[in-house]
């Protein structure tokens, strides 16, 4: 196995994106994007892992994305990922039968991508919780054909450096079918989009019985998976903190984005969900340190004895190689990492600015 | 809706191809292909839709192809897939990190390439009942550069009118990861492999809660659906008769494969699964039979009004007229579609032989 | 099968009980009680199958509730259930560690109880959107204890012609667990709690792969199945209309309710939960029609025979007898059974005052 | 934390049940329980965990069964359990509609209860693979009526130190509904048959998202949780070595285990099934000492801590003390223990009798 200051170098490389909406505390949902900033900042300075946020429209409209951008960098962070939300009516339907109304969700993804470049970020995510209520409603082969038009208008006006992002959305209670149910479809257009146009998975979309991270090694493979979108469940929804439920899987995802060099920078973005059940900035500290204790794991599986095994037929011999990672406890290697870089001992209780916050740091803990 | 007359010449096209394995009747499992096409043939007799039969290696190995080909036609069907079947240690290892492994798994791809040649079939469909044990066992993104070579070398020795089939092989309980897991995965592969390489799917394989039509639709839409696997229900392995349980999926799934032109001679082939609990004639004719009545109900969608209300945004109107054809009985008309054609009343009691076998015919007991 | 005369009277029995919130067009969803059992009545009026309707709290507080029972009297039609919502964090907390959570929780339910005696209903509908987000964050099995603790206290207080009604939440996106995750957690604490708690199932409430129709045959075998809550999926929560999707499966639950006799008065309370994506009289009103169809088709199983073969082992003709209803198309006697009670040809429209919304009737669309 | 001292009284309770199919090499399936025995003995040996085994019939017919007690006790060891297979039709049908096969079907079970009472065990596990095909061939509620009266006539016949432990089988691809489909199925049926009658769970039969560790919670609660069977996925059936998945989800099935007493002599049995995949020794030897780990893990939650932030209402504060124990890397520790008692370093290579069976033992490889 590396030994850990191996890995540091690597681990250096980690960052995820923390979505501004992550950051609305209040139950009216009106907070402002300057605000959430000034949180995603907070949480990077205590993790150091951070250093970008995804902003969503209509939520964050804001007169002069110019002050924003300003805004973000006297904080230290900057917005990497425009979302293009589709929770209200008005901006769904870029598959609808009704020309009007494909303009007006196309309107909706052009705004969107405006505020992407005016405000310097590169990933213009498209996450459509679109679709149909009832069988027959519409032509399920047309609403393809008119979404990847659609698409094409929207990939037509990024910028070189600029990616469309397309997200599947696996299922809803309130549609009979989803325009863009699976990873499948996703790579089925953004192959037919060209360069600029790649898959964002998450953690839950999934066949039933598929490891995810078998997916997410085959988009990489085919160089089209541009994001990854952490989720604690392997549901197609969820409001918990990320690594809850069943942390091996994470641990196998994020080997697989190692494996095939996404957590370069310039590689998959990895990015979290909002927390409902945990809001504000200690719901993201603790899902953004797991993130970092699970990427630490992968980062310590022993690939040179990993491949000799797997080469050699050693089949459990591989698995245990591949395990001995998981099972090592790297909590107190991080504790080291984090005072060596003048970061909090307690970055949870640091962020929030309440002592208690961060339960008090487990290896000290431990010790008890 | 269209008058069932005009639908005839439509439901004329339909054809669903049957496997040599329906008919082991014995434990043993020692039956050879002869009497299976003999059965196949008897079922065609009985229904007339069933002009073609699928077989697989190494099950049905035969000395002289050219002879069992010879007694096909004599028999009024034919060969129209071989299916690499994988279920063998031998045979599997397409993807394998050992190349001794690998060229022994070709070779029987190969082996059934040549006999689906020499039999004059034109649909070599790849199953593969493979993947890895344990996390951390091989590289899965090697994995899949392996299994596109071996796939590739075996389209390299296609003639121009076979087609490659890919199925998925969704989970299997003995394996953590299969290494086709989904349509997604064919999808890539078969793009990757060119025209002659396309996707088989089944009912059984799709993501949780994503309408199985839906693929079938996209998969048209692409030009990449080859064939379709019909099972009874949204597992990922089955042994029951078709339509037996959500009788309304099979509809939709043939609704879009009528919508598609995949119905038409050279378009999507239906195959039935072996019907182990059913087995013989008796369990291929009811689905047979089953797979018709849902067939004819797809027909009988009111196209122009369907597409009018769907144009119009007429939501409710749109599934009334879809569903009006679900919930039309078709089966008097389809009793004399048959007594019109010769075929006998009740197919199943001829098929086999036996009077009781047919359950009386269904029109009769209705009058009862 | 028997003739459609002969299940007239059966069919007469059918009721289907229709929530208020289905009921709340405006997106603020503050429509007066008041407003919502007018709709009801005018469903009933329009279709002879919805007599009562199920409130709850908080939505449905008012000042008066004799004068809301006058009200629905003068209408036609009655309050049959109360359901104690659980939206509201303030109203969660039965199982809670915390005592003065749990006496929260526990005032709320009992004002549920209040409001339904004083509006004259029977069931008390406890449907628990509550559990934990985090693994450890309380004890598992205290919370049972709880639990049961505040179902007793509850159950304490029915009037003889009351009934508590403990409904399954399976799962919920943020919740690492629910309390009452399935029907043997329901039966369970029923079972304890003695005759007047029953257990309250939905369709979307079952272990993979098993049926609903088997849990409901258990449940009425053990004098357990209190209410069931139709809905279109096999899905954990749902907003459309009833049996959109997969229309065999609810036949099978509705045969197996008239087979356990539950369709009698004072059997099985069937109910529909608003159906967001057609929201008001409409939706309602197709989702009753369709209950009506599939109840009329299990009805048409011809029992005597029915039995027979499945006494002599006859597996497939069992089946075919049991299909055979299924694939009746009962909507042409629907449609007289309407004409001779005085009902409208086109409920929907009648129930909505447009014309349109009924979709035209099937019937007179069919000889088109 | 409690110090692994104090969690090692505890530890020493742990005992997992082999299964004598486990150690079937050969393809035919001819091994004689014998030689099964000494297997487990084998592996008992190595690891101090497995004093006792699992027969099944008829796989384990032996002409003297006394004799086969005697040579397990001989090498130590001794049967706990007889598992009613019926996996070959004649032995299915305990509530089959034919009172000649439901008697066929009891004297199997009554078989199985011979040879625990003369082998000296005391659990005898009632396992049914089976149902019905096809909706309609049976009537459901009567199917369950039957059952239960099959399942008296055998609770009759058990000794005071007996238990019948009725465990689910969720789903089938053969069937279109099994008759012990879950959890509630069974509890309701073993509170109907008394006291002697026990649920047995594995980790594969849940409602989808509900997760297994409440059930085991409530059936500790109940005091009906007979047995677990260690699965390595929430699969209804699989083949692979256990913890190979979501090892977090074996944690906190273990402390719910430990948490109702369960894991003390005469409470919950835990049982491994075969592994398939890595039959023989090997296989079950690293199933054995996952089981083992995550045991430890469970046993170091500090339970002091956790209970007062759980009443405290500190939800993260709780999480966090429940998650560090899983964290906790006991492979050092584990190895100690071994060689404190004298057990091999290298379970796996000491029970196979191959050095590299065991892959060199974890603990020692990481310092490399």
């Amino acid at each position: 196995m590396p030994a850990f200051d191996d890995i540091a170098p690597l681990l250096a490389h980690l960052s995820v994106e923390l979505p501004s909406r992550a950051f609305v505390a209040e139950p009216t949902g009106r907070r402002d994007p300057f605000a959430a900033l000034a949180d995603v900042a907070r949480v990077h300075e205590a993790t150091g892992l951070t250093p970008t946020a995804a902003l969503d429209l209509p939520r964050d409209a804001v007169r002069d994305p110019g002050a924003l951008r300003r805004h973000a960098a006297d904080l230290g962070v900057s917005v990497g990922t425009v979302v293009c939300d589709s929770a209200r009516e008005e901006h769904r339907g870029l598959a609808h039968p009704d020309p009007r109304v494909r303009r007006r969700a196309r309107d909706h993804h052009f705004r969107c991508l405006d505020l992407l470049t005016e405000i310097g970020g590169h990933d213009l995510v498209v996450h459509l919780a679109d679709g149909t209520h009832h069988p027959g409603q519409d032509d399920l082969r047309a609403r393809q054909d008119r979404l990847v038009e659609s698409l094409a208008a929207l990939r037509e006006r990024l910028t070189d450096d600029q990616r469309l992002v397309l997200r599947p959305w696996t299922a809803d209670p309130a549609l009979y079918q989803t325009d863009v149910p699976d990873w499948g479809t996703c790579f089925a257009h953004c192959a037919a989009l060209g360069e600029r146009a790649v898959v964002g998975l998450d953690s839950g979309q999934h066949a039933p019985g598929a490891p995810v991270e078998s997916v997410v090694a085959q988009l990489l493979r085919l160089g089209k998976l541009g994001a990854f979108g952490l989720r604690p469940r392997p549901l197609a929804d969820d409001d918990l903190i990320v690594g809850t439920a069943d942390s091996s899987q994470l641990f196998r995802i994020l080997h697989e984005i190692v494996r095939g060099g996404g957590h370069r920078p310039g590689g998959v973005a990895l990015a979290l969900d909002p927390c409902p059940v945990e809001p504000g900035v200690v719901g993201q500290v603790r899902s953004v340190l797991t993130v970092q204790e699970m990427t630490a794991r992968a980062l310590l599986v022993d690939r040179e004895a990993l491949d000799a095994a797997q080469r050699s037929g050693d089949v459990l011999g591989a698995h245990e190689i591949f395990m001995a990672a998981f099972h090592t406890d790297v909590r107190p290697w991080l504790a080291d990492w984090r005072a060596h870089r003048g970061l909090p001992a307690d970055p949870a209780a640091a962020a929030s600015g309440h002592p208690g916050a961060g339960l008090g740091g487990t290896p000290a803990r431990r010790g008890a």
